[in-house]
């Protein structure tokens, strides 16, 4: 079961309040690291320290990491320095590095003096950008040579594996240091001790080097069920692993962004309510800016189309209805194109082939919807001209706006955007224009204007 | 690296037509399950045979799991009844209920006739819905009491390893069956072999009951850094476990329902170009419908204002880009709302606090769009009634809209509907309405119609 973060709470203030040791360590004992943030970070510094203190260091050092990367900076300064050393020296190298790269340099430095033993890495891995591979990684792995024997390696692993960020997994290397294999713990466990690596080590490893993006490094781990990736350089040498837990993470990250996008605005990096209004204010008014401006072109259009609008003032009350369904459709064709690129169903090339469907799917809806329309003006004692042009329209109109919706996702890949920027506000934008033009066009022709 | 279908598949070509044995076996020591998957599926009977019978039965199993459930059912009755045997005594258990689910009855029916050892097993995972925690796991787990010895649970280990869907946690249970601690691979093997299971395992587990729901179990995947989550009954006995490579999948099914959501259609469980036209067009319509109708309202509200239009023609012009910009400031504000909800950032509760923030971003947001929109008008010749009409309703509308899109999936999570069916598309369907009665009653008022 999960706990209740409030609950929790009150009871280590008993328990601190009371200065029942015992208590409290049996309660440390035994909450999760990720719970145990939670609370941490609504302590005051002094509760920090005396919680910290109880804690044992690896338990100390989890909980740290599960903290907001500001927070841990302040929480690890505030600390006296021989303890803040120690929990640092039992964190791991990724979340660290994570840490590191998200303080100011200065903050950076702080920390980094105190641990000199491992800041010569840890400046390594911050050089990465954080979205690649090697932003993600931990060079915290068990490597073991490719001719070492079975019990070789299980010894390297007992010494390797308290620090070593997953043991479940061996990575063979040569004597270049290149990564030639990779045995699982299960194999390992299962395997006469006189064999040698080599001989059950998997040579077919999949691997990717240290630049490639965090989603296809998603992507990977979610076609070949991976529980951790190796990461290695242009000249296939071993720099380290990224594990499953980092990519649940960035699966989030990478969703949320798309989600954003889509509603029209750049993605928000801190929480809803902890972001002040004005930042709020900065993700949004330029795409809506951008939008209305766009949008402007209906002002024109419509103004050029004056002497219609005033022969058949009627015209003007369908306005909204057919731009409106012109957006409508247009979005579900767009989500449908991004979720397809998404998932890797379609790309760029099944540029046709995702246009001939949408203008056949959008000759079904856009008939079901005239018909509607038609029968529709009729009962309300429209005339059948005013009929025919807003039926004729609709028909047109969602069928455009399909592809329309289609085609910009496709063009966003195309272009190196993101697909999700094509919005159901872009489209919407877009599909006004063309909706009305096609609307005056055909009524001009009916009647007669 | 990931490999190229396409050659992988040439490859295999010219290794059945050679019939090079020794070729054909090292190409399939050396493929991915889930690569040698995308191929099979596109090989035909015959060669799909060829191909299984010559690979190691467990690659076998490995690769029908990475199979659509379709096809699975598909391969495993054409192949000879023994080969499919082996092969589905192999295959993992949960993969293997999921497929049973989504074939036909009577094709259940066939492949549980082949493992009537197994068939009673998974008729009952078969009864969990499946996306909820019983029907994510599966019942393969290595269970260990809690008074064995370390070296009784490594002797467990290895008997029952093999088979079990993963091996790096081992769960111990009481003489009820209740799961009363966990011990990862890790503990066992640093472990010395004379203590018990109750000495070194961790007692606070995290457990589900089984019917929870899929996004709960992902998101406790996410916090608390899981490999695997057990599951339970509701008097704590041990069902299973599901383990992190399923969870992804969960991440990704989740997400692609939230977009099609947010885009106005209900989510598509079939790749976007294999889905016929006809079932495209019906998981459109009814959104496309509902919205129709919606919106109609636009159409009785504009003739109720026929005079104020005739009056002044040029406050049609106008009307697109007021409910279009309504529109877009409504779907950011949903957006953002839909994504903190995901995230756990924000619930129903803070309400309140959600429509504050909302009404500020919306002041600024409006003011400065009310403040180009009048000086535009003015530039382009407009009287400066026309000015005053259009950008006070693009201040008011704004911020109704910014109010209605942050409300809106508040709403829906609350009457227990998905909050992103609080979609763009209908979101700009009732800000339109709104947003219309806003302009012609403030237009009413400043040219005193």
């Amino acid at each position: 079961m999960a706990m209740d973060i409030d609950q929790g709470k009150t009871e280590l203030h008993h328990l601190l309040q009371a200065g029942d040791d015992k208590g409290l360590k049996e309660y440390l004992a035994n909450i999760q690291p990720a719970d145990m943030a939670e609370i941490l970070q609504q302590l005051t510094v002094t509760r920090r320290w005396q919680v910290l203190e109880a804690m044992e260091v690896d338990v100390a050092a989890r909980t740290i990491e599960n903290v907001e990367y500001e927070v841990q900076h302040e929480i690890l300064t505030s600390l006296p320095k021989p303890l803040a050393t120690c929990i640092l020296s039992h964190m791991s190298e990724d979340d660290l590095a994570d840490m590191l790269g998200e303080v100011s340099l200065h903050q950076a430095e702080e920390i980094l003096a105190l641990i000199p033993q491992d800041a010569q890495v840890l400046r390594k891995l911050m050089q990465y950008p954080e979205n690649t591979a090697g932003g993600l990684m931990t060079t915290e792995v068990v490597a073991v040579k490719q001719d070492d024997s079975i019990s070789e390696a299980t010894e390297k692993l007992r010494k390797m594996g308290p620090k070593a960020e997953t043991i479940y997994y061996l990575y063979a290397t040569n004597e270049k240091n290149q990564l030639v294999g990779v045995i699982s713990l299960r194999q390992l466990v299962f395997s006469p001790p006189h064999l040698k690596v080599q001989d059950i080590a998997t040579t077919n490893v999949i691997s990717v080097p240290a630049d490639t993006h965090q989603e296809q490094v998603a992507k990977l781990f979610g076609k070949y069920d991976l529980l951790a990736l190796p990461v290695v350089d242009h000249d296939s040498k071993l720099l380290g692993i990224v594990t499953v837990d980092d990519v649940i993470d960035v699966i989030v990250e990478e969703t949320t962004e798309d989600i954003s996008r889509m509603g029209g605005q750049e993605p928000l990096d801190e929480p809803y309510l902890s972001a002040s209004v004005l930042r709020l204010v900065s993700k949004r008014i330029w795409w809506l800016l951008i939008l209305f401006v766009a949008q402007s072109i209906t002002v024109n259009l419509l103004s050029f189309f004056e002497n219609a609008l005033q022969a058949v003032i009627a015209l003007t009350f369908f306005i909204p209805l057919l731009i409106g369904t012109a957006g409508n459709a247009g979005s579900q064709a767009a989500t449908l194109v991004v979720r397809a690129m998404a998932l890797g169903e379609v790309a760029v090339k099944d540029f046709l082939a995702i246009i001939v469907r949408e203008s056949k799917v959008g000759v079904i809806l856009g008939s079901i919807l005239a018909a509607i329309t038609f029968v529709w003006t009729q009962l309300l004692g429209g005339s059948p001209a005013i009929g025919y042009t807003v039926g004729l329209s609709i028909f047109v109109i969602v069928i455009v706006a399909s592809v329309i919706g289609a085609f910009l996702p496709l063009l966003a890949k195309k272009l190196r955007f993101d697909p999700a920027v094509a919005s159901a506000p872009l489209i919407t934008t877009l599909t006004d224009s063309s909706g009305l033009l096609i609307y005056f066009t055909i009524a001009k022709l009916i009647f007669k204007l």
